[in-house]
């Protein structure tokens, strides 16, 4: 990459971070190129050079907020040994990224859903395709733990993944709305609690 | 109530009902009164005579949704008897609220949740209020089913009501974001096997 390329991808880069911040407080929608380029003291054109259009600009948000989210969430995650403490360190991973205001408006992509679940398009379609994939990693995670006899035989992983993920998203949530960190603790009470309730004698040894 | 005035009570509610289905759909912060008289075809100086600023429709159309929350979820849920069916019929109402599209685009308070939880304001406060509310109320219920020896004496009424709030909530968001049916069954399993898991003998019964 040439050093003029190099510094046009940092400074795209920079620009959808700030681009993603934005949205995970005002909201995806309102995210066009106008909001945008007073956010960032810039102009408009250039924006516009960058992105083209509004979808465009969401699109590509959403693009550099997943690289933030298999970075922060999947890949420590996934560091933990397969089995049930993979499930939990899922967990864990996605509750610290939350506390720890990786976006500054709590989960982007929970605050995407939100906001488009009701709203048919490209940019739903994406964020639909994203939560089905973490959906599935947390899924993959809960049958790797079924398949080495940490979770009962007859754990259903979808079941069990929708599980986990609504006591995580709650606490994103509430700690938002009511600035009670409080929230944390009880989703990491939950997500322990129901996965000793499906864990083997070996699962529960691993759990401690 | 003379008839002019039952008559501008009526327009008032009908109008305060489609800013709550707009709003559940595109979400509160966009319901200006520009944009509702654009919806309902009215003009912009009749619907400030009667609401006068944005904030004030986007309160007076939280006060109309919670009436409809009260009839739709909370009147049902408390019909049944107090103990564990109460908790159960509660957390029932609130799926087929949602599963019925009472509000267009799913639950009303969850979308402004979502919302404002990251935008400080008396629009959040009221959310948040009208939050701990419902919180509350699922938390009575439960501590009922205590009290009358239908839930385990250890039950900590608070961990629970969040743990089934967070089951009914995710539903809400799937359901919209997927449009797939299936996750109200996953909410009702995950309630179902949450409150046996709690249940004393006498509670399992009741659950029957």
């Amino acid at each position: 990459m040439s050093g003029a390329t190099a510094q046009g991808a940092r400074t795209r880069q920079s620009i959808l971070g700030a681009a993603a911040d934005l949205a995970s407080v005002e909201g995806l929608a309102g995210l066009s190129i106008g909001r945008l380029a007073a956010e960032l003291g810039m102009s408009k054109s250039g924006l516009f050079a960058h992105f083209g259009s509004k979808e465009q600009l969401q699109l590509a948000t959403i693009e550099s907020a997943r690289h933030v989210y298999v970075e922060e969430v999947i890949r420590p995650g996934l560091a933990a040994d397969r089995g049930v403490r993979r499930v939990s360190a899922l967990c864990s991973a996605f509750l610290s990224y939350v506390e720890r205001g990786v976006f500054k408006g709590g989960c982007f992509f929970a605050a995407a859903m939100a906001e488009f679940d009701a709203r048919p398009g490209p940019v739903r379609d994406v964020i639909a395709e994203m939560q089905r994939r973490w959906m599935g990693t947390l899924e993959q995670a809960v049958a790797g733990a079924v398949e080495c006899g940490e979770l009962a035989a007859g754990t259903d992983p979808g079941q069990l993944a929708f599980e986990l993920e609504a006591a995580l998203l709650s606490a994103n949530w509430y700690y938002h709305l009511h600035g009670d960190r409080d929230f944390f603790d009880r989703a990491r009470l939950a997500v322990h609690a129901r996965l000793l309730s499906a864990a083997t004698p070996a699962g529960r040894r691993a759990l401690l």
